[in-house]
C-alpha cells in the first residue's frame, strides 16, 4: 500500500492534544484520519512524529500513513484542506517509502517556546504566548540554558508517571531570543523530548528568570534525575513545533 | 469629573465590533464599560478614537472616559485587566486633559491589513489574516497603492449606505510589505478613514494583485465616487487598529 509523509499545521487550542481520544474528545489525529477517510474511503491510522499535548501548537509536525488515493500529492492536499476545520491543515505532502514512519525515523525536533514578558497582557498573544509580567533576567537564563545543552539524563525534566526506555536526550540547541519586557523566544532542539521536558525545560527556566533559583544550578537539577527538582511545566498554548528533521 | 486616555489591545474574533449593541451582542465598548463599573462603581460612557468592525482586532485602539477613582493610572489599569476577558486589555492608562475626545482630538490612524498568501491554508495566521492562495502581483499591486495616495474623494471606497459629512481624506501612506507567497502585509495611514474604507482598498488592490484589475485604474476609479465601481470588502479578520495619533 503507497506511503505518504504529510506535514501539517494547527492551531493547539480547540483539540485535546495530537492522539485520538476517546469519543467526544477532540484530537488532531482522529480529525486527520477522518478527514483522509472523507477523501478517500480509506479508514487508515496516521502516525504522528510527536505526541503534542492538548493546547500545543504545530507549525511542522509530520505524520506518515498508508493508504491508497488516485490523487496526486497537491490534489490530495488541497482536498484534504477543503475538508479539514480551520485549525488543522496539510501544508505538505509527499509520497513516502514503505517503510517510513514519522515517528520513529525521526532523526530530531525543533520546538519552540513563546513568553509575553509585557507589563500588561497581551490578547492579540495569548493564544501563542505565556504571560510573565515580571521583566525576566534573560542573562540568568541563558547561563542556564547553556548548562542544559548536550547528552543528558533529562529524568528530572520528564512528566510524573511517564514511562520510557531510556531518559537520556540530546539537547542540542537551546537558544532565548528576545529582551526583557518583550516577546522572549525560546528555541529547543533535541535528538527527542521526554514527555512534557520542552515545558519543563522553559518552566525551570522561567524560574531563573525571575530570580527564585540560581542559574548555576542545572547540573545538579539534571544528577537530581527526581520531577520534583525542577520547576513546574509551562502553559500548553506557548509552545509550538515547529519542524522535524529527518535523514 | 476626571478624564482618561485608555490604550486597549483585543483579539477583535469573538466581539461584534466596537460600538455598543443591543443587550445580547458583545461589543469591546460596554465590555471595556462594564469593566470601569465593577473597579470604580461609576457607569461611564467610553469614546473610541475607531468605530472598528465585528472581527476586526486593535493593538493601539484609543479610549477616552471621565469618571472618578482613587486609583492613580498603573494600579486603574491592572485592576482592570485583572476584570476584563483575555481578549481585551488596558495596555496604557493616562490622565488626560478635560477636554480630550478619543474621536474628535485624533489626526490620524494606523490600520494594517495582512493577507497569508501561501498555497495552502495557515491555521496559525488564519484569525489575523485573509488567505489569497494564488500567487499576488505585487509589483502592480505596489503602482496602483502609489496612486491612492493623498487627498482624494475616498467615496468609491466608503461603504454603501454610510453618511458623513464629506468624503475627502488624506491617505499618508499605503506600503505593501512581504513577498508573493508569504505573508503580505499593508500598511495603512490616513487623516481618517470612512467605513470600510481600509478594507475596500485592500479588496481592490487584491483585485489588481490576482490581474483582474488595472494597476493604473486608481485614478478614474477615485473620480466614479461610486462603491459599485471598486472591488470587494477585504474580510474583517485581517485588520488590526495599529496606533492612533494625537497632536
Amino acid at each position: 500500500m503507497p506511503n505518504h509523509r504529510l506535514t501539517l499545521e494547527y492551531d493547539g487550542t480547540g483539540f485535546e492534544g495530537w492522539q485520538r481520544q476517546p469519543e467526544g474528545h477532540r484530537s488532531v489525529q482522529a480529525t486527520l484520519e477522518e478527514g483522509i477517510a472523507r477523501v478517500t474511503g480509506a479508514a487508515v491510522r496516521v502516525v504522528g512524529a510527536g505526541r503534542t499535548d492538548a493546547g500545543v501548537h504545530a507549525e511542522g509536525q509530520v505524520a506518515s500513513a498508508s493508504f491508497e488515493t488516485r490523487l496526486a500529492p497537491p490534489a490530495l492536499a488541497r482536498a484534504l484542506n477543503a475538508v479539514l476545520p480551520a485549525d488543522l491543515a496539510v501544508v505538505e505532502l509527499a509520497s513516502a517509502p514503505p517503510g517510513f514512519h514519522a515517528r520513529y525515523d525521526a532523526r530530531s525536533k525543533h520546538y519552540r517556546y513563546q513568553v509575553w514578558n509585557g507589563a500588561s497582557p497581551s490578547p492579540l498573544r495569548a493564544r501563542r504566548a505565556a504571560w510573565v509580567r515580571r521583566p525576566l533576567d534573560l542573562a540568568a537564563v541563558r547561563d542556564a540554558a547553556r548548562e542544559l545543552v548536550g547528552n543528558h539524563d533529562f529524568a528530572s525534566f520528564r512528566a510524573v508517571g511517564s514511562r520510557v526506555g531510556t531518559t537520556v536526550r540530546t539537547l542540542l540547541r537551546l537558544d532565548v531570543l528576545g529582551a526583557p519586557g518583550e516577546l522572549v523566544v525560546f528555541e529547543l532542539e533535541a535528538t527527542g523530548f521526554l514527555r512534557h521536558m520542552a515545558r519543563t525545560l522553559v518552566g525551570t527556566l522561567l524560574e531563573v528568570g525571575r530570580g527564585r533559583r540560581r542559574c548555576d544550578s542545572m547540573a545538579s537539577l539534571l544528577a537530581a534525575r527526581e520531577r520534583a527538582a525542577a520547576g513546574p511545566t509551562a502553559p500548553a498554548r506557548g509552545l509550538t513545533l515547529v519542524r522535524v528533521q529527518y535523514d
